[in-house]
């Protein structure tokens, strides 16, 4: 495979050295990294570090190994599920580092990072490997790097416009990173169609091994679930909620998954797929809420909702939209991040509509800067007298707010559907080392697989 | 299997209903979780999420992953023994939640629920999945739902009235958790005699894959088990002791464990089986002393001593009790909880005897609080006046406070005993799906499992 | 096999007793694990214990399943990788906790332990797990407890006098740690050279599953080598810096592998042991200057280079060493821990040529102690007025600290290769029970290993 040989080398090696000079000329320290900023009044214990690496860490476990060995579950393609994510997640690291931090943390001519800018980069790179999904065992390594090179701006300038003009709340990222991520996948998909694979393919199929390393991958996504949907949180009790809604909600979403994949399948056996992927829809859903007052009982509701729509959507829409729409969602991420993720952008619009000063005091204007009163507004100097950390915002209702937060998932939706309908035309461009439908799901075209020996066929024979 | 199909779904569904309403009607935020309760004099840093969110993260994994990946190491009980474990663990979590927060941190018309609140449950949920071992692979899913509904709320009243009346230490659990979960458990066993296995059962092996899935659960639970020793040890010098205590009486058990192995097994060859098991025995037979003042060589011994007892204990106990006693523990949960819980709770027991005022200084009244002395005694407001945080207790001399102890570890046994009889009946109930002989150990009845196909088959002649 | 029934454990039985013998007579606890320490202003939440914990847990995890299931790639050597890696790390970090505590914590007749006494003890077993590397599966069981027996105090004592002496700064432990362990470990499979064996062995292979679990092993050390390499750099922007630059030159170094093993291998296919060695190179080589200022483009490059050495190295020179110095590197840790620990030297040198006052403000003299005035450098108490944390150093300039660094390295190979060729010849006794070539890379001899049974072979036939 002569793609492999000179093309992805030569992709990799021209990427990094367009990486490392940016990172050269253009990435520093900010002031919780830099040397020179620390003064005699600095207090080491108050590091920005200390605040969130523990919670770093839990999202690099999603991401490398969550994602990772989710991505294994195919017999014959376990060492491209998890090597290409791999690959993948670094080079997306990477690419939004850079453009995250010319959007966010530029100034006096320079990126400025620290650890909270690994952490917004691992979001990213979750949108990059969500989009995975849908093409998974169907693209070239080639193919995932240019997909990482579109998305990441995409999303970035997405989310950055959305963060800027319509200043909502979606901590967990239930729009901004899981719906954006599942429909920029489906059009990917969707341009990619391979007309080829509409009756299925001979190897796209889990062994049992496979199986129990998917499912390794998907309870360290579940366990480790909670860090992500709270990482963006204010610091204090909308963390401290984020954490235990985000639990409740996954541990409802676990039981009814468990209850629905008896009921749809035949013979009333478990599926596994199933549960390595609906149990983990109740994160999503409850993304938006996950800091809001949404009550324990709210996000047990979000859970068990999520664990519907991704169960039927597995044994019912997939199907529908391969066939009908030709859009072959590989690993299904619009029953995992599409519908959960409208699910919690309306689980949000509900949970700010029901939201008021009666629930939260004056934090409802920490957890929702823009519904403080403006800068003019008189009421405003009176709350700053009560909690002085409050700062001015846009005397948003709870209805304007909700407008904003239903205008961002249509902006989520639009942007990712153009972006990856974009992206996918460059993806076709015959450079990039499309595979034959014959090689997909199949590590051996890009890996040296180790083979049964003659000896141990005898052995068994 | 029509159990699956119709009364699975049936039983989950029920109970997420009945759940749902109650955290509806009754759950709500504490503290440290309700917006409303943060002032102006809020400082977010001291969130209690703070304290232990590493800690609850790891007791997570061993939850989850530890314990999900150990009970997989059937080699066709792999899908049932991380799978059950995922289902029963939230089940029992969710169950925890409500009975814990109606015994503890029920006011005002409300249970108030934090982060202490998840890990207290996860603890009793320990419980269940310890219990649970003793009948692996022998039980449906739905008699495992029913073992989690019965024994979380025996289990929450005993410790209920453990910490209420004998006022006694034992933050590893050795006694309260292990001890309990493992008599409840023998007895379920118990009660389910199978005499059709008595002779073994032709699926109840491991295989060369499942070993090293269960390793790697053993391995998971063993890094994480001082995070859950010292989960509930008072902050500061006694969390820190019980992290090292942890530490070195794993450390020292699972040496041992290396050279006994080779010792009673025949040709000398180490029994994976007994290394993924005995090793963790040390973690429960120092779990009572653990913020004690043991000392390390103390742990130590304690790690030598689990070690012993519980390699003997599969070697030779297990084999007697099921044949003379018609105690069928599957996974050896006698020998790894209950004989190192009870060498634990004599551990305790001798710490507690030789420990004094120039061992501890005053902070002996707060290791152990019934120690102080009593209101009205005229010491309290001396040692009050070198160390205000204390507390007025019981005036209990070392030699008191070890009886109670005592009378703890009689209380636990006593109490899951009769509480696992009366569970082991229940499950008898033929409504539950009782399995037939030859369907245990095998993920056929529950899961559609990957074949080898006819192509793989051939590439194998 | 004679060795393991009698002989595995009576050694290990012999040293446990040596051991609690140890600890019972000298280990005691330091204030931080004392509760006679403990007074009325004793602030708990100051304790150690919570500076560190969530990096020893995640150091834990790099020992325990990050070595153990790297080392487990062989198809036929898994259960010895994965448990005799347990083995010899406990014996190792018990040995190291009494070793270095004898040099570094022993005051009033006794060693006096905390967290970090763990966390230093993990360092130096890593050492012993490097080195043990070189000769995985030619070795027996004994001879890897004598191997760390051996390996443990000519670390500590080499590091003891690199600090006490040389006073340079390698908080990653490129050079004391790295490069000390490969040379010890090439110097010892150097003695034990088999002749047999240079024609490649038909057990050194690796199966699909082996490969998959071995990249988990992979990945979970990728994921923590940051915890790793900031747990002993100073608090506040040091530590948050070791993160940072860990992270990227680990991220470069892994898009570098990627494309490198295309290039190297026939057929332009990836290489999955490349991928799991070589992707961890960056941690190695960005160590030394992992807390000073080296600049992300700096780590960026360091990770580069350390994936080109490191591929080169397997590809060209392991085969030349093995074939022409009879050092057979079974692992290569000589190009993943030897070049790029050289490499993080010369990182290291040059970043100090390179640092002054400009770029870190006096904070210099605090990531480079020794540079500091000395005491009675009138400079020194305006440095202190400004800074009062400074103390007094040796008043090196940067080229100084740069020659004191390079002797580092000198006396780092010099003590390993002499250490190690020392170990080797205590190895070769007879009494170790040395294995006979065609039972190497084998868990046959060691492990009661399951067969595929009579059924399933029917059943696949």
């Amino acid at each position: 495979s002569p793609g492999l040989r000179f093309r992805l080398p030569f992709v990799i090696i021209l990427f990094q050295a367009i990486f490392l000079t940016l990172f050269s000329l253009f990435v520093t320290y900010n002031e919780h990294t830099d040397a020179a900023a620390q003064t005699n009044e600095t207090d080491h214990s108050q590091n920005e570090l200390y605040e969130i690496f523990p919670l770093f860490q839990d999202i690099q476990v999603m991401i490398f190994i969550g994602f990772g060995f989710l991505m294994a579950f195919m017999k014959q393609y376990g060492f491209a599920g998890v090597a290409f994510n791999f690959l993948t997640a670094n080079f997306a690291i990477q690419w939004a580092l850079l453009v995250q931090g010319f959007f966010n943390h530029y100034y006096h001519g320079k990126i400025h990072i620290g650890i909270y800018n690994l952490i917004n980069a691992e979001f990213a790179c979750a949108t990059v490997l969500i989009s995975l999904g849908a093409v998974l065992g169907k693209v070239s390594p080639i193919q995932l790097l240019v997909l990482a090179l579109f998305e990441i701006p995409i999303y970035v300038t997405t989310e950055w416009t959305i963060s800027e003009y319509l200043k909502i709340s979606d901590v967990g990222g239930s729009m901004v990173l899981h719906v954006f991520a599942c429909y920029f996948g489906m059009s990917v998909t969707r341009v990619l169609y391979r007309p080829g694979l509409k009756d299925g393919h001979s190897k796209e199929k889990s062994s049992y091994q496979s199986d129990l390393l998917a499912m390794m991958g998907t309870i360290f996504l579940w366990i480790f679930w909670p860090s992500f949907n709270s990482a963006l949180a204010n610091r204090g009790d909308d963390q401290h909620r984020a954490v235990i809604h985000t639990y409740i909600a996954l541990s409802s979403c676990t039981l009814t998954t468990f209850a629905l994949t008896s009921m749809v399948e035949k013979k009333g056996k478990i599926n596994m797929a199933l549960i390595e992927n609906a149990t983990l829809a109740g994160g999503v859903a409850v993304g938006t809420s996950v800091d809001m007052m949404v009550t324990p009982g709210g996000a047990f509701i979000l859970g068990c909702i999520a664990s519907v729509v991704c169960t039927l959507g597995f044994k019912y829409l997939t199907p529908f939209l391969a066939k009908h729409l030709k859009i072959q969602d590989q690993c299904g991420i619009h029953n995992l991040h599409g519908i959960p993720g409208i699910v919690g952008a309306i689980g949000g619009i509900i949970t700010i509509l029901l939201s008021s000063e009666d629930t939260y005091g004056l934090s409802l204007y920490e957890t929702f800067p823009h519904r403080a009163p403006a800068h003019d507004d008189p009421k405003l100097s009176e709350m700053v007298r009560l909690l002085p950390v409050l700062k001015a915002g846009a005397g948003r209702s709870a209805s304007e707010q909700a407008l904003y937060q239903a205008a961002t998932l249509g902006v989520s939706i639009g942007a990712s559907v153009l972006g990856g309908f974009l992206t996918g035309l460059v993806l076709k461009l015959p450079i990039l080392a499309q595979l034959p439908d014959e090689h997909c799901f199949d590590d051996e075209p890009y890996f040296e697989v180790p083979e049964l020996e003659e000896k141990e066929l005898n052995q068994i024979k």
